[in-house]
């Protein structure tokens, strides 16, 4: 048994085209930490498949399962040895953990916003939601605010578990927010930090599979969102946002995770963005780190973990993508209402 | 006139395809610096646009040039309030500015390096060359060895002046490193600091130009190459890189600039990658720091620059993208010494 036979069994269980290089990031991952969880976030690999290669790996001999996690057998670490493997070693800037930005000059409205959000609804299944660390919200604003996408300018929120709209609010450099959620806790919540605080934001209730509203098409500078990671789920999302673009030259971002999403899906996601006209200028891997949520024993992740122990950091986290619209394509704004467009052989944690 | 008008006006004169969204980059950037360097820096703009947005504004009384730099007249000012154009705002990281990664675990061989690449040729134009800092070049291996791209794997470096393969040699991760190099100032350079730290690399001559080499072929686990920036041409010196990789999971490391290439451009260069079956996984916006080279003058550039002030800083930057193969896709290894591929419309250094 090698590495490529064990990307071959993956890709028959899993349905997740794998290669031998796929298998060794899981073994390297393996060789960081015995944590489930941990394995998933440091190897960048889709979780369906992680858990796949470990009891296949279960099975052979090379690793065990305990309550302490997955740990190599004396037979696991011959196999280390023979098939070459290293350990993952990370040297991500420990001041901005790897986001290329640092969020200093936020000091204040970070402050007011780290207060704000200890009242915030809580993450729920229903939702699909799960939302990202204070760090992170800001970090995207920092990001934006340096590629010019902020000052003065219009800013969509499609879905915003992770209160972008407020922070955004808070640092006063937009002109004008407008946030769409469909959970009325978020839209009464936001509603209300905006009134207290005097925000140019306005939450509406809307459901993202509809139309994006006649009277929001065209009227922004900037999207934000967070979408599903199926192929079709991204396109339309990412779709959304563009047709709220006034045209060439507006932003957009948004996050891919690599637990959601194969090396080999990501190219299919990168073609489709591509093919909506827009160019992709920042890929920042592992920016956005959400925050562990509750319903994590109620996930297909969980039935998946081969060992059923808590994840011990926040391991659940996603590449920071912007795209900018270079070319003016017709984008679709459909219904997809009755269309299953959230899951693939790759998703879990819906 | 607004900023649509002058976008129109830059693809008149350059034939690279411009919105009013390019002409704001190149204002918000005046506002920050007098430099024309600094501005085609800050701007994310081709250098050949940026020249020509900034003759047009100086046409309109708008901007004047003298030895001070590109100043903003009173009409100018006035126009800025009007289009609400905001001074460009870097929240770059101070720590890794804005790289990601940090080199701290490579200090000994970092401090070797940079004592070694004091006797480096000097870059010369015939070679289209131009390097990186020191920095820059160790930052390029933290990168790679944090996507496990290295550790007893095998590397190919097409083209060397920024001396990664002796970087790469001196850390001591990679098992094998091949140099392929036109100029033969710097293959004695490498081979010479090869022997005397006995580090297993080879530098050979080689025509990028021409196809790679039989022996090389399918050889490797990683590249890194320096690609010129017309799509065609760097479509072929990628496609160098690929064919020289083992195959599904190799790895490929470049840099493509905003100075050289418009964002038009960046989305049909992106395309290219996507058909050879690469995914693109990191984009690191000014991950690669060049020094200011020696042939400044000679360079279409200069002759480009509305004012003929030397550059006060380290100005042309470039992206550090990561590529992956994820699917097999037949890529050419043509001669190409016949054809020109160095030029388009948005080059300007060459």
């Amino acid at each position: 048994m090698n590495k490529d036979d064990l990307a071959s069994i993956v890709t028959k269980i899993t349905n997740i085209p794998w290669n031998a290089r796929n298998v060794e990031r899981v073994l390297s991952a393996l060789l960081v930490s015995s944590n489930f969880w941990d394995i998933v976030s440091f190897s960048f690999e889709p979780l369906p498949a992680v858990a796949a290669v470990l009891r296949t790996l279960a099975e052979e001999g090379i690793v065990s399962f305990s309550e302490l996690g997955v740990e190599l057998t004396d037979r696991g670490r011959r196999f280390i040895e023979r098939e070459k493997i290293s350990p993952l070693h990370s040297h991500a800037c420990p001041r901005c953990e790897g986001r290329t930005v640092v969020i200093d000059e936020f000091k204040e409205a970070f402050d007011k916003f780290a207060k704000i959000q200890l009242d915030r609804p809580e993450a729920i299944r229903k939702f699909d939601q799960g939302y990202v660390t204070p760090d992170t919200t800001f970090a995207r604003i920092a990001l934006a605010d340096s590629r010019g996408d902020l000052r003065g300018k219009k800013a969509l929120v499609l879905g915003d578990d992770d209160l972008v709209g407020i922070a955004l609010g808070l640092t006063g450099l937009v002109e004008d927010i407008v946030v769409l959620e469909l959970d009325e806790r978020i839209i009464d919540f936001e509603q209300g930090v905006a009134s207290q605080y005097s925000l140019p934001l306005k939450a509406l209730k809307h459901d993202l599979r509809k139309p994006l509203p006649e009277e929001l098409l065209g009227n922004f500078d900037v999207f934000f969102c967070d979408p599903p990671e199926t192929v079709e789920a991204l396109d339309a999302f990412v779709g959304r946002g563009v047709v709220g673009l006034k045209g060439l030259g507006g932003a957009g971002y948004f996050g891919v995770t690599h637990a959601e999403s194969s090396f080999y899906k990501w190219r299919l996601l990168e073609m489709a963005l591509l093919q909506r006209g827009l160019v992709i200028s920042d890929i920042i891997t592992d920016f956005n780190v959400y925050m562990n949520w509750e319903y994590v024993d109620e996930m297909l992740a969980w039935d998946l973990a081969p060992v059923k122990q808590p994840p011990h950091r926040n391991w659940y986290k996603s590449s920071m993508i912007r795209v900018e619209v270079v070319e003016k394509v017709e984008v679709p704004n459909e219904d997809l209402t009755d269309r299953d467009i959230y899951n693939d052989p790759e998703s879990s944690t819906t």
